[in-house]
């Protein structure tokens, strides 16, 4: 067992302090680009381009404390949309981000594993929790970790892992499994584990921000076991989520219309993305609906040469030949895609 | 030292789950009061009934994640607005009561004390932490407890507890003390801990939005020394608190021309209600700008009294006597609660 920084005193170390670089800040492509042409075109993202239309909102979303009954409201909307057994089964949270060392923090530190490739803040959120954190590609080969944690579909690769195989690892005893679905709202329900959190060995993570293209309201939810959920919920307290982001999550969560009109677009994009990309011999290795991942050897030129033109996408440092590349949101960003990819040579 | 529920395995304790009773859910008032005449007058919190002017958004405060210039910005304008040393000194959280549980975990479980009377959910947040709560009212008196929480000025009664004092209690070897400043904007800032966090040994929580009078915008902050700021701002992740919530924050902390006239109108919002009180042979025995403490041996029929006709106070469940009384927000609320209280009849 790894030693817990928290059982020693004062919490001092350093232990999953570091911030590992992410997607979407305009700040960061500013100081790398300065002279890029703006706007911006941002592609380092895997948000849906074309969000939920927020309506004014009422000032009580603002100088009212947000009300139980609306976050019960919400919960019960979530359960529904994501196939969850019910609102007892479910924590809203301000972004799923946020509880992810929550989560972690459900078991005593031990042996965590994450799944690799990996979202960095898996990996950080077990160490904040103490946990002694490995990673492997093959999950199941996990041995005698207790915490497993997981993207299903997996980003950036998009890869989804089976059920048989998810259930199976949830079955493990004394054991955690954490599903982080931040982008399965794309994919069929069936992949989904979130009608399978009841047995108190699951948490299942979701995204609002991502599918409905709002990630600035900070929305997410945990869905697990009530105890599991009872425990979460305790941890963020009384009033966890923005007036604003409850008025908007039950009124998304609950627009079926929408929600399938959405899937459908995206899917449309992806697809307009993917002739982009290939027809400049990118190789697409990967993705969900909501991006792509390509390789190429060049990947590090290309990423300076789309960035001094003004289109920020995403590398990752672990892996130099990897680029990620969300979903242009209209003609415009589409066609000056096209034209810095053509005029890229790599030479 | 507490039995550490962390420390045998998953976390199926119920301590600190139970939720105590707050005020500004006018679900409950409505249970309370079924016939009661709407809208209901809220006087059950202690909110600035004049909130800062939340213009309109630009629709990028929710259609992109939260920038970390924005953040640094937020951070910086609490720092100069409370009197912290530095941005460095600043975690910008989601309101100040996520920030509660968090805090508390930064020492290993040990004893802890709460200044009592006491907001709750001080002991929910340590109790939460693994630490062995217990509550007293000199807290001078701590003897071994390395966990401390305050509030200054306390909720309910207002208490202010000397600076001198807390200093002290900041410099017990290996111990933290924990101040809820949340009603702080109204006092001198002369009483504040702000300015003496640099030493590590002190945590001080700000509201925003209770002099603000934006609640629903879920805002707040922590103020520490660095490593412990660090350590707070990695717990909450990349994006912890929402796009609106950046914009408006980042305005009114530093519009001090606001904050100024906020101050001398609450004050003169708390002398009228002061008067209203007084002339219906209530007891103040405490408060802040933001609410008055009333006592009363009748209190649970005032309560009920006041309930049917509309007007929502504050009970406090081990202190049956005693009720808080939020600030009308107009004439006509004044009107309406002189009349209601002059129509009471204890007998």
């Amino acid at each position: 067992m790894a030693k817990s920084a928290s059982a020693i005193g004062m919490v001092f170390t350093d232990a999953g302090e570091e911030t590992p670089p992410h997607g979407g800040d305009l700040g960061v492509a500013r100081r790398l680009f300065p002279g890029a042409p703006e706007p911006f075109i941002d592609l380092s993202t895997g948000i849906n381009p074309w969000p939920y239309p927020v309506a004014r909102f009422s000032a009580d979303a603002f100088i009212r404390l947000p009300q139980h009954e609306v976050l019960l409201t919400v919960a019960a909307a979530a359960a529904k949309a994501y196939g969850a057994p019910s609102a007892e089964h479910v924590v809203v949270a301000p972004g799923s981000q946020i509880l992810l060392p929550l989560v972690a923090r459900l078991l005593a530190p031990a042996r965590a594993i994450v799944a690799a490739p990996a979202y960095p803040e898996l990996a950080r959120a077990a160490a904040l929790a103490g946990h002694d954190v490995g990673t492997m590609e093959m999950v199941e080969r996990c041995g005698d970790a207790r915490l497993i944690m997981v993207a299903n579909p997996n980003n950036p690769d998009g890869r989804r892992l089976p059920r048989a195989l998810l259930l199976k690892l949830a079955q493990r005893r004394g054991g955690l499994l954490v599903v982080d679905e931040a982008f399965m709202d794309v994919e069929p329900p069936s992949i989904s584990l979130a009608a399978d959190v009841a047995g108190g060995n699951v948490v299942v993570l979701r995204s609002f921000g991502k599918f409905f293209g709002l990630p600035g309201l900070r929305l997410g939810f945990a869905l697990t076991a009530p105890p599991l959920a009872r425990r979460l919920s305790a941890l963020l307290g009384p009033w966890p989520v923005s007036g604003p982001a409850l008025a908007v999550g039950a009124k998304a969560l609950a627009d079926t219309a929408w929600i399938e009109r959405a899937r459908k677009r995206l899917a449309k994009g992806a697809a307009s993305l993917d002739a982009i990309l290939i027809k400049a011999g990118l190789d697409i290795i990967g993705g969900t609906a909501l991006f792509r991942l390509v390789e190429r050897k060049a990947a590090a030129a290309l990423f300076q040469h789309l960035g001094r033109a003004g289109i920020y996408v995403r590398t990752f440092p672990d892996r130099p030949t990897w680029l990620r590349f969300g979903l242009p949101a209209d003609a415009r960003a589409r066609g000056r895609l096209r034209k810095v990819l053509a005029s890229f040579d790599a030479t």
